[in-house]
């Protein structure tokens, strides 16, 4: 049995224009590590290093790479104790999936340091207890993504079915996140608690044409799909300058530009690795005016999830 | 040229549980059948016969197949009169399609007629001011399955964006229909002006899910996904013993259950033929208690769409 685990678990973008709440899909990087090693003494202790790390809370019942160890120890190893170093490669509160990616890291070293192998479904769950933390809720349309890697449709909560969408060769993303905070949790209270059955109807087409569109690998649909009547319309206002940066992607050739989770990070499907940074140039020069990106780049949407850094 | 043309369209069932106005399918059978010919004065006259032909208006204003058929003769032989012969297969009101499957055959025999060889975007387009007529709304979810067949996605009202979705070989559906009547715009008035959130995200889940299926031939992901937030909880009312009848047919083995269109007639789709055959035999087993079904047959999902009858 080995004393140490690394798991990398990847950045993931969420809501996905017309998929609120039900669709991921996986980024090539950024992405959290996680290390777990067995200590001396019972307990779970936690350290951070790298991205805004002073920030996160080191007691592991309020840490979301915590609450996942915490649940696997107490079953599968509850008179054992370890150590989680957290490193942190995305920007916390970005909209990227940051507190999923640490999470799904955590989840799959501690299963690897016990020796467990657990089917991921099961992994799944274990990650759930720290995504709850970061959102107040049960949200697993950034978790599924980070752990699977992939385009990853949630078809029901009660019970979680996943359906796991294959994903275009060329389909690549931008992200560029303005410098500017938004807590995942605000960003919900201005979600509207009804939405006009217009609206329903609208996004209802646009979740099963985006589907249709991934199925086929046809880039044309996917684009007309890539709308979002529920969250956008709501948390548009965040995002200073929101609408000119979604013109800019769109002029430079996005398939569709959309917030990425609650934001801030915009996100941008396109259809080659060029369109891509041709479009993250695009907002790049738009956000000029106003501040400094707190992050930018581009990635296809990754096939692989998280796994174990040798 | 010929001086009469007769064309068929296809019963069809619309809303599909998890797709409110924007799935549809056309049925192998019942449908309607409409003869366009040449009349010696200008002006359209209307002559039917068949189901509950005695109720429909001849006012080709007020008559769905009148409709398609005044505006294609406005813009393509406004100096020559047609008289149109409408034979009723489908019950009137049963929601199945009944108007959709008139308006449809109307356009496509007025088509031939003139020659104009136009394609079907366009016959829809004609057909559609049938379809307006019946619902008092533009609805094209029972129309796009009657004139091409198939499984068709409603992507989008704005422009109209039609997908037309793979069928599983194996898929059939089962209705039956209540003898009852409602109106498809009492119906319409029954909906929820808005839709609670966590319900569109069912919704949403549900309608991905179901075309996800669909193009996998996933037979399990499309029963998980034939659920409706929408219409059908606050519809089921109109149709005494729903319940009764839905269960009766999942217990039976169908996939999922609904009502078909605004109703009365219920639908569900089985893996087979013989699934389905048995799922008719249990809801008419259930409905034998209240009354008579005004109708009730097991079809295949149609390939094919409307046609002209030699």
């Amino acid at each position: 049995m080995k004393n140490s685990v690394t798991a990398y678990a990847p950045a993931s973008v969420s809501n996905v224009a017309c998929g609120f709440d039900i669709m991921g899909f996986a980024l090539e990087q950024p992405g959290d590590r996680v290390t777990v090693r067995f200590a001396g003494e019972p307990g779970v202790r936690i350290s951070v290093k790298g991205n805004g790390s002073q920030s996160l809370p080191l007691n592991p019942q309020e840490n979301t790479a915590g609450m996942p160890v915490l649940a696997m120890m107490k079953d599968f190893a509850p008179d054992r104790g370890v150590e989680i170093e957290i490193e942190k490669g995305l920007p916390i509160g970005s909209g990227i999936g940051s507190s999923a990616a640490s999470a799904v890291a955590a989840a799959v070293a501690c299963d690897a340091l016990l020796g467990c192998n657990l089917p991921r479904e099961q992994i799944l769950n274990y990650a759930i207890e720290g995504e709850r933390i970061a959102s107040g809720a049960v949200h697993v349309d950034n978790l599924a993504p980070s752990l699977w890697g992939g385009f990853v449709l949630i078809r029901g909560y009660e019970p979680i079915d996943l359906v796991h969408l294959p994903v275009p060769d060329n389909l690549w993303c931008a992200i560029v996140c303005p410098d500017i905070q938004i807590r995942t949790k605000e960003a919900r209270e201005l979600l509207p608690k009804s939405i006009p059955l217009r609206d329903v109807i609208r996004q209802t087409g646009n979740a099963a044409g985006l589907v249709a569109g991934l199925m086929s690998g046809n880039y044309e649909l996917i684009g007309r799909s890539l709308h979002d009547a529920i969250a956008e319309p709501a948390r548009a206002c965040l995002i200073p300058g929101f609408l000119d940066l979604k013109n800019a992607a769109l002029r430079a050739g996005a398939l569709g530009c959309s917030i990425s989770g609650s934001g801030p990070a915009l996100f941008a499907l396109a259809e080659s690795r060029s369109h891509a940074e041709s479009v993250e140039q695009a907002m790049l020069k738009t956000l000029d005016g106003r501040s400094a990106p707190l992050l930018s780049f581009v990635s296809s949407v990754a096939k692989r999830g998280a796994y174990i850094v040798d």
